[in-house]
């Protein structure tokens, strides 16, 4: 028995409250080292002798990772404590007992030596999430660059901007205009990075977040695109950049002006009288977001502070009734304000859906008590190992969907934002050295798997573009422009994954990767998807002749390069 | 290579602030399963092309337990986020890099590859703890039987209290009369069960939290109290029992006086008007603490009751200058409770120590946003199966201290109350089957080790007990009664303990157990401390002639059954 791989701690990573008097109980093991596990349970309180409480549980492998498998079981309870730990048996037959991170040889009596869960504890910290934005569609776009309502000269519209263009045309009435685009291809969420007032053309810096942009519009601009998104089944979230603010805006500005009186001297991490610093990079006498001087970086765990960012954000929720934040670098801000944040947002709009952006693996965030989702760079990363990279064989992307299935909370899986590219990367096509082939695969993994999948703006219709601020190009508006053959394929995708809901709700019976040919089977009592990784065609003569319902035409009986199908078995 | 066993998660169990700009990095492995262990690290925000940032530091391992290795570095830094990962080399010299949970057999070049440090979060959630507190000895009184002002018939003194016993004269006076007793045996801490209005023995079922119980006195009392032991350079601990009340306390009775009208229907979790059940652990239609009706549990997340509860603790850290709580039931009671209690705690008292009842490893307590640390009672159980049962090989009794080294934050160790029992448990002598040999052993263990040791009153002179009540005798104040020899074996380990800093301060350079013997030996330049947990004399002739400070006798060359000793060897 591999020993050290096992892991059972008594916090909410491997035990918590699915709903009320429901939960669940985890237990990571070494990949394929054990053939039976089982939950033992008891009441803490109820001694044995007076009330035999005592339940076993089969546990059940739910996933796997590169190193680990993942068991689970769920129990129903109704007690005030409940003492539990499981019983082993490896592929020889060794029974062991795991009890408080301990092995024991025989199953222990002492309830003192237990794992315990309390249940109103449990039960008062569960992770509780808008059940609206489950495996939702997102789609990002970047306002100066997706529409507009001027008339604009199309060279400029279509160039690369370059970092400081402040004249790009975008506007929220554009982006109005031009919601039947999201409508007809079937996303459900608009997502905008910053639209208030700033000097830059990202608006990461903002000067005055209770102001839209002018070049943006108005703040009845905004209120109309989302009425105006709301009358067509589309929510809209609006991206929060609280962890630092352009040096116009007031409170920094009043340190830079008038130092010796400013009541703002806690509002930020300055060492004296702020200097901005002429060289870029060069660190000034003041936190900042990386080392720019131009985003000074703002001390939320001053609470004057934290309640002026915090009313930002409700400001925005009453007055354009918006779904929810985009928290920009959410994980250089502390646990702390994340959940007054929380508390607040959802106290008045328990609704509103709070995404942190975060690069990496972030359990830590998504406890139940800060977000309800992050911007998930691994499953792009795994992705494009996969597809666009070929770096990472078949069993290897399972094995990091397996990671993030075996040690993050449900309730979060089904809201992770499973993104391709953002403003922040190169755009996929890109990665793909522009072989549609490739995209179209990482878009099917994208739109055929739980999660939120999430499309950058004009990825669908073939926009390209290298490292930002290069994937920050204009919109493809002009028909001619536009791949209608690729548009056309995410539209099929999304339609399916709303025709078929069980792709997103039900766990496939049987999850197959082989490596040798890159082929990646899930299978349901249904359907059958595949999708095929490697760039030669793959010959799959048992399943030719079968309905494959992407392209809607029987499956000839050979997988084509980076082709995914989604046969109809029955 | 175990790659199963190895795990550093991006959080602060693995990696937190020491102080400001001075981190600690941590690495699970399996055991002896490496050889060298390397963190590689550079700067998030400046490219390597522009100021080559990276480091290798050697980590080392500093811990281990049944299945792990822990290793350790730490790194002062002064970056906005710190980007590392680590490099493994097993016994067959195969090399890995592990980043961002993942293995690779390169080292990453791509920084969103690797694992990240946000420097200022990580100092902003710093664990803080009170530093006079380190290393301090706690002695437990259980007021009602711990001394009286009063005159007492000896043989009621002396009985085992039945269960609702209230006329056991033990009071608040009787104890300040013999604080001289603590100062002779050399503790720190005087830390007493609660002391607030009451019906119960206990008194862990309150009535009025701003009145002390009549049968101990008046809150000039306490304030009495708290000055002469400060003044003879003790602290006072209070009980702090917040996750219920006794059905008396007001808040209760109004809902059982005043259903319809009462404004504290959201101050308890219950199902209609409440009604008390006559059946012992009949589950009543209200939330208790077990199931005893006489202990309904307060709900905490309601923001007034938790106000109540908060200025409870405030006001008696002022009233009476107490210098911390020990929380019972502490892990019934959320997070949420716990971090709101500490805000407003520390924001006034800085210096205030806090400490929860739990029963089990408790690391989701220890983070540094909720208690300074917790009564440790895996250290009780480790010490009891290696010493009373003889269940536990030497071995096992160093993992069990290790698993708690490589796994809770540095901040704590020195805080964790290290008891051999309490109000709660059968005596340590009586598990010990009256055997003081063994009893001296445990509290060698206790008080020659880095931590709190908690000794419960009476356990100095012999008093024993079994299962609550009989654990709460009367204080053995005869000097008959007492056992000298015992006394003065607790008052000498202490004298060293405090003589002898490096015990407490200094990790031994080498710790070794044999099984086969049942010798713990730790070695420092100047001493070996030798715990021998074998009924059996064992010869040890190379120690022959060295002085032990515990008897302040040169050592014969043999230690006796359950003999600890301290070796001056330079």
């Amino acid at each position: 028995m591999d020993r050290g791989a096992i892991a059972h701690m008594p916090d909410s990573r491997y035990c918590y409250c699915i709903e009320p008097g429901r939960f669940l109980f985890r237990l990571q093991t070494g990949r394929d080292d054990l053939i039976d596990v089982k939950l033992h349970a008891q009441d803490k309180y109820l001694p044995v002798r007076f009330v035999d409480t005592r339940t076993v549980t089969q546990m059940h492998r739910v996933a796997q990772d590169d190193c680990h498998d993942y068991y689970e079981a769920e129990l129903t309870i109704d007690v005030v404590c409940l003492r539990y730990f499981f019983q082993l048996t490896d592929k020889a037959g060794n029974v062991q007992y795991y009890s408080n991170c301990r092995f024991l040889p025989e199953a222990p009596q002492d309830i003192d030596r237990m794992y315990d869960l309390p249940q109103n504890l449990r039960e008062v910290e569960r992770f509780i999430v808008p059940q609206w934005a489950k495996n939702k569609i997102v789609y990002q776009v970047f306002p100066s660059r997706f529409a507009t309502s001027q008339n604009v000269d199309p060279k400029l519209w279509y160039k690369a901007p370059i970092r400081h263009d402040t004249d790009l045309k975008g506007d929220l009435k554009g982006i109005t205009a031009h919601l039947d685009h999201l409508v007809d291809l079937g996303v459900d969420i608009l997502y905008m990075t910053p639209i208030f007032r700033s000097n830059s053309t990202h608006k990461y810096d903002t000067i005055d977040y209770y102001t839209i942009d002018p070049s943006f519009g108005t703040t009845e601009d905004l209120i109309d695109l989302v009425e105006k998104a709301h009358a067509l089944g589309l929510r809209v979230i609006l991206d929060g950049v609280f962890n630092h603010t352009a040096p116009e805006f007031f409170a920094f500005k009043d340190l830079e002006d008038n130092w010796e009186d400013t009541p703002y001297r806690d509002w930020y991490y300055t060492d004296g009288k702020p200097k901005r610093p002429r060289i870029p990079l060069k660190k000034p006498n003041y936190k900042c977001f990386s080392y720019f001087g131009g985003m000074p970086k703002v001390n939320l765990e001053n609470q004057e502070t934290a309640r002026y960012f915090i009313d930002v954000a409700l400001y925005w929720l009453r007055t354009a009734k918006i779904d929810g934040w985009r928290l920009d670098v959410g994980d250089e801000v502390s646990h702390y304000f994340w959940r007054k944040f929380r508390t607040a947002v959802k106290a008045e709009f328990p609704e509103a859906l709070i995404v942190g952006e975060v690069w990496h693996y972030a359990a830590d965030f998504l406890q139940g008590d800060t977000w309800d989702s992050v911007m998930n760079y691994p499953f792009l990363n795994a992705a494009m190992d996969l597809v666009a990279e070929g770096t990472l064989p078949a069993s290897g992307f399972l094995n990091e969907l397996g990671f993030l299935r075996g040690n993050l909370n449900h309730a979060c899986h089904s809201l992770l934002w499973n993104l391709l590219g953002s403003h922040d990367t190169p755009r996929a096509l890109h990665r793909c050295g522009g072989d549609k082939r490739k995209l179209k695969l990482m878009a099917a993994l994208q739109l055929l798997l739980p999660g939120m999948p999430f499309i950058y703006y004009g990825d669908e219709v073939g926009l390209t573009g290298g490292r930002d601020p290069d994937c920050r190009r204009g919109m493809l508006w002009d028909q001619e422009k536009q791949d209608k053959d690729l548009l056309q394929y995410y539209r099929r995708l999304i339609r399916l994954r709303k025709a078929l809901p069980f792709l997103t709700q039900d766990p496939p019976q049987e999850v197959i990767a082989d490596d040798e040919t890159g082929l990646i089977s899930l299978h349901w009592p249904t359907h059958t998807v595949l999708f095929h990784s490697h760039p030669t065609p793959l010959p799959l003569p048992r399943y030719a002749g079968l309905q494959d319902e992407l392209t809607e035409d029987p499956f000839p009986g050979t997988l084509d390069a980076y082709q995914a199908v989604v046969l109809k078995i029955r």
